[in-house]
Formats: structure tokens, C-alpha cells, sequence
């Protein structure tokens, strides 16, 4: 690909989504429901101006990962460690309830086999981290006590989606899972989590201390996305999707981080800050590129529109997806309002979703007819609920509480 | 390529990046040089870690694109302007004095053909403008009269380089050049240097309207770098060199700027101010790729470092290179100090150098051996320059002379 093309495509994809933002917000929805119908305008849906080229989807990539160290910097993990038990229960409902029932539906009610099936259910599991902080953050409720469930669920859920994903595909291909494997992982995840911000605190320190020796100017910024890029790595190679590496090195940033076992860090506010007003124009520039390049992997064309199977088969698995991360937050104790806010924000599917369907089309497990249907349960449970979100956030806006 | 793969290829690039600057200026020397040699080090020349991979590759197009913006936003247009006729002899003459040089030694010394003689010619041509400047903005002199000089020939330089490669290479394919698109492309070329900076201010203005009014943050990082690729494009588009564009983007937006026919514009030092301090966060991001891939795309393993004919090539040609670069500034008036420092701020050949010789090897002019004493003329020329320089300006600091 020539660099002026390139160059083109990028500032097709800046423009537009910049455009399609600010329209969103005026008509008072969430900028990120802007980014991703930016995506849809110009991408294959409508006028197909841009393809989503290799480079486009690396540094889409890049953009996810900054937004989500973006949101661990403005974590504090000590309100993230007290909703976990709720989050934890959130999460795990919120991801068996939407397996079950997709499966049962696909199944059982439209006489699917067995694989086909499991690869229904797994594509309705997990919830897009990206599209629920966003709007999170979008709506200012970030920090809020039913924000942080919401943050710790859909942090648990996406582990939870990029493990399922991985024991079907070995199920597909080998006929038979390893559970040993399996297993691995997920010790493998869990000492990532509790090991990686330690590891980065200690790495920033580093950093710090060549700050204040360096002659150069911009060290902050390629040493903290650097870091950044490493603890993605680090979480592939564990096992763990790349976005919450991202999470991790923002958490051990973040300027509530504290090491446990009670040992002390001198804090310096001054360093922190630095980071996130250095940071804060990468972040800015990458992350609407990820928001548009998943419009842009949406090709609404490709659906049959005309077939009322399609419809059929969407809606009840769209009713599915729903009543599935709904019933998770009626599993605490919350007033009803905070329940159905926090099941609301659990419903975004977006890019572990679209990964699940792209696998299931390319291994020939999917036909287009069902490619088509899992392509529109995805799309609307990820542009209903910002709407949804909003407009209950606002409504009970009394009811949210400060997390402490 | 998978994401991962990308994410540690490029945190290995900017680590490297900034070790290698880092220890560059501890030696005193200019942080470019560390960086060039980050590039060969984890390159092919030596531990062969990385591939500039086309993604590594445009985001490298995008840091000397955004170089060269910065350069423009901290240029003074009546200064270079005022330097214009020095500048233009300096250009003229040192783009003259290689390509004859150049020719002469291959036609007649080394007796190659026609082609192959014009090629070689070609390739010791054009200034590196951006390892010029990298130079003299480490050396903080880019703003002194002789720095001015400097920065409109390398300008004008790297037009007339590329206005040759595609004259060139007209002429290899077809046997036969066509000079009334060459002049074509010299006159829109001349417009889009005119008319590109007014039109980035207008779109600049529009931008500061926006900034004033949006309710969604990051608007200056999405705009500011759609608005340099833009220019970018468009200076392709014409013909011209596309960093260019970004050249002409980083004029428009500079705090000096000024339209011509005495029409004034209300300046805005904050908005100036916000650009400047969030676009150098981006900056400071992107400027190492280039530097490391142009390092990368070294190969100093593929010379055959035992052939006593790619030694003599080659030596002759530097001092060819060198001596043609060096008696631009003797055809100015100057004191002698300055003429050397001006002189051997041109030296630098790279990226436009770097193609010609590639074009030479793709297209079949250059054999093996012509094309390795090439690289070895681009790398000497682009290693020694900033040593040589740093040693002049600091020796003749005194004679040094702030612009008007």
C-alpha cells in the first residue's frame, strides 16, 4: 500500500469520525455510537471508500489498548478490588446465562448441530469492555459505584469470552478439548493480573528516574506506550487478550495504584500527571480509529435482508443476548434500577463477538444465513444499549453512588 | 501480521530508539545518529530482530510527515523567505555539483552506461531534509541565520531530487523523457507551495471554531494531524515530495505565520499554544520510527566488504558527494566558517538517496555491487555530516547569527 493512500484512508477515518461524534452528541447520544456509524458510512455498509487494511487494523489495535490503559489510569483499584465479588457474580451469570440460552435456542428450537450451536452461544458471551467504557465515560459514570460493577464484570467477561473462544477452536479443529490447557490459562491470567501492575508500577519508576535525567525531550511518550505495548504482549502470550495488558499498565499508573502487603511507594503527583497530559493527545488520536474500523468489519450489505429467516433467527437470539447479561445483575443486592443499569451496560457485544463470528464463517462452521444473523445480533447490542444506558443513567441519576 | 507480533516489534523500535539516543548524546553526538543506529542494530545489518513491515513502514511516513510539520510550525516564513535567494543558489548549485559529479566519474572513470551513470548521478543529489533538520534542531541552531539557509535549500533540494527520480525514471522505462510534464509538475508544484500554506490556515481557522464549541475532548489531535496528512496527499497529489505537505501545514500553523497582500489574521497564541503542546506528545511518538526504519532498510551485510572495486567506488563517490554539497555555499556570500557549516548541513543524503538506489536495484540499473557502494555512499554521507557539523557550529558558535 503507497504511504498517500494511506495517508487518505487515515484522514478519511479521523474526519469522519470526528464528524459522526459530534453529530451523536448534539443529538444527545454517546460519541462512541458516532465512531461507530463513522465506520458504517464509509466502509463496505454504504460507500465503501475505505477497506480496513492491515496497518488500518494494527493500529486500531493500538487504539483499544491505549483506551483501555487509559481507563486503568483512572481506576482505583481499591474500589475495583471491593465491587469484585459483585462483579465477579455479574460477570459469570452475565456470561453462562447468554451461553445457555444461544445454545438452547440454536440448538433446540432451530435444530442446529452440536458445534454450530456452541459457536452461537459463544458468540452472545462476551461483553465489549471497549464499547461499555466508552460509554461509561461518555456518560461521566465511570466512577460511580455501579460503574465500577459494570468495569469489573466486563473485565472478568472478556477473559472469560477469549477462554471459551479458545477451547471451541481446538474443538473444532481437534474434535476434543484440553483441559489441562485450559486450565494453564487460567492460572497463567489470574498471576498476570496480580503480577503485571506490580511489575509496571516498578517499571515506571524506572522511567521516572530517566525523566529527570534526560536531555531529550519526549521520553514519556515513547516509554509509556512502549510499556504499554508490553504488557499487551505480555497478556497474548499468557493468554489473556491483549486489552487488558493495556488495563494492567494503566491500573499500576494510575495515581490511586498501591502495592500490596502494605508497601509504600513514594507518590509523586507531579510524574503522574505528566503521564496523563502526555498521554492524553496518543489516546486521543488512536482510539476513534478502533471504534471505526469495527464499523468498518461490518458489512451490512453482505446480510440478506429480504429473508425472514434471518429476521427470525436474530431476534430471538437478540432477545437472548439481552435477557442474558440482563439476569446477571439480578443476582445481587442492588435496588432495581442499579440492576437494570448495570445488566444494561453488560450488553455492548463488539469485538470478541465479531472475532467469534469471523472464526465461525472462516472455519465453515457458519453459513452465511447464520454469519448474517450473529452479524446483526452484534450490531444491535452494541448500538441499542449506549441509548438504553443513557437514558436510564440519566433517569435514576440519583441512584448512582459515588464507589468509595 | 498479528497484533502482538506488531506490538513488540514496535516497542523494541522505540526502546531501541531512545536507548541508542540516549547513549548517542552522552557521546556528545546529535540523538539522530542514535537512532539511525538503533535501526541497523536491530535491523538486518545486525541482530536481524526486525522487518520493516509495511505497517512499521507507513507509520515511519507518518513521524517524517509530522517532522517536518513541526519544522514548519517553528519556522518564521519572513525568514525564510528573506533567505530564500542564499538558499536557492545553495539548492541549485548542490544539486547541480553531485548529479555531474556523480555522472562524470561513472561515465568516464568507472565506464558505465548512460543509465546506470544518470542513476548514480541522481543518487547523490538530493539533502536529506530530515536528518538536516533532526541535526540542527539537536543542535538548537535551526533558527540561526545559517540554520535558515540550511532549511530553504534542503527544501528546495528535495523538490528538485524528486522531480529528477521521476524524470529518471520516465526515462528508463520509456527511453525518452516528457518535459512538458515535467514542467507541468514544476508549476503546480510552485502553486501548491504558494497557495497550500493559505489554505491550511483558513482550515485551521475552521478547526479553532470547532475547538471552541465541542463538548467531546481531543479535537486538536484528530484535526491536526488529518489536516497534515491532508496536505501530504495533496502535495503528492501534484507532484511534490509529500513531507512536503506537512512542511507547508506546520508554515500555516505556525505562531509567524503571515498572509501575503497585507491581509491579517486576528492571531490566537492559546490555540497556537494547545496545538504546539498537544501535537508533541504525536510527534515525539512517531519521529524515532522513521529514523529507526531508514536504519532497518540498511543492510550492511549485503555489501561484500572484500571487493576492493566497492571501495574505490565507493570512496570516490563520497568525496563526489561531499565536495559537490560542499561548494553550494561557496557561490553565497558568507564568511568562510559559514560556508563550511552551510555546506556541510547538506551533506546528509537518506530517504530520496535511499529510493533512487532502491529504484536502481528493483528496476535492474544497478547490479549487486553498484548498488552497495551506493548504500555505503548514503550511509557515510548520512553518519559523518552530524558529527562534522557539530563540531563546526560549536567551534564557530561565535559567528553564528540569529535570523532577522
Amino acid at each position: 500500500m503507497q504511504a498517500h493512500t494511506f495517508f487518505l484512508y487515515l484522514l478519511i477515518i479521523l474526519l469522519s469520525a470526528r464528524l459522526f461524534a459530534e453529530l451523536a452528541v448534539r443529538l444527545k447520544s454517546p460519541s462512541v455510537i458516532g465512531e461507530l456509524f463513522a465506520g458504517i458510512v464509509i466502509g463496505p455498509s454504504l460507500f465503501g471508500w475505505i477497506e480496513p487494511v492491515e496497518a488500518l487494523k494494527l493500529m486500531a489495535e493500538i487504539g483499544i489498548i491505549l483506551l483501555l490503559f487509559e481507563v486503568g489510569l483512572s481506576t482505583d483499584i481499591k474500589r475495583l478490588i471491593r465491587s469484585g465479588r459483585k462483579s465477579t457474580i455479574v460477570a459469570i451469570v452475565g456470561f453462562i446465562a447468554p451461553l445457555l440460552f444461544g445454545f438452547s435456542i440454536a440448538f433446540w428450537l432451530f435444530e442446529l448441530s452440536l458445534l454450530v450451536s456452541l459457536f452461537i452461544g459463544g458468540t452472545l458471551t462476551a461483553t465489549s469492555i471497549g464499547i461499555t467504557v466508552r460509554v461509561l465515560t461518555d456518560l461521566k459514570i465511570n466512577n460511580s459505584h455501579q460503574g465500577q460493577i459494570v468495569l469489573g464484570a466486563a473485565v472478568l467477561d472478556d477473559i472469560l469470552g477469549v477462554m471459551l473462544l479458545a477451547l471451541l477452536y481446538e474443538f473444532s479443529i481437534g474434535g476434543g478439548v484440553n483441559w489441562v490447557n485450559a486450565a494453564k490459562v487460567l492460572v497463567f491470567v489470574s498471576a498476570f493480573f496480580v503480577l503485571a501492575p506490580m511489575l509496571a508500577k516498578v517499571m515506571s519508576m524506572v522511567i521516572k528516574r530517566f525523566h529527570a535525567n534526560s536531555e531529550i525531550p519526549g521520553l514519556i511518550p515513547t516509554t509509556i506506550v512502549s510499556l504499554v505495548l508490553f504488557f499487551a504482549w505480555l497478556a497474548h502470550v499468557v493468554g489473556a487478550p491483549e486489552l487488558l495488558g493495556g488495563f494492567a499498565a494503566g491500573l499500576a499508573l494510575s495515581r490511586r495504584f498501591f502495592l500490596p502487603l502494605g508497601v509504600t511507594l513514594r507518590k509523586d503527583e507531579s510524574f503522574a500527571k505528566a503521564i496523563e497530559q502526555e498521554m492524553q493527545p496518543i489516546i486521543s488520536l488512536f482510539t476513534p480509529i478502533f471504534f471505526v474500523v469495527v464499523g468498518l468489519s461490518i458489512n451490512l450489505r453482505a446480510i440478506d435482508w429480504s429473508s425472514p429467516q434471518v429476521w427470525i433467527f436474530s431476534f430471538v437470539l437478540l432477545a437472548a443476548a439481552i435477557v442474558g447479561k440482563l439476569i446477571g445483575s439480578f443476582f445481587i443486592r442492588e435496588n432495581l434500577a442499579s440492576k437494570i443499569m448495570i445488566g444494561m451496560s453488560m450488553v455492548p457485544r463488539g469485538e470478541v463477538g465479531l472475532i467469534f463470528a469471523e472464526l465461525g464463517r472462516f472455519s465453515g462452521i457458519f453459513n452465511n444465513e447464520i454469519h448474517a444473523g450473529m452479524v446483526i445480533v452484534i450490531v444491535l447490542t452494541t448500538i441499542i444499549p449506549p441509548f438504553t444506558m443513557k437514558y436510564f443513567y440519566k433517569r435514576y441519576s440519583h441512584l448512582l453512588v459515588e464507589a468509595k
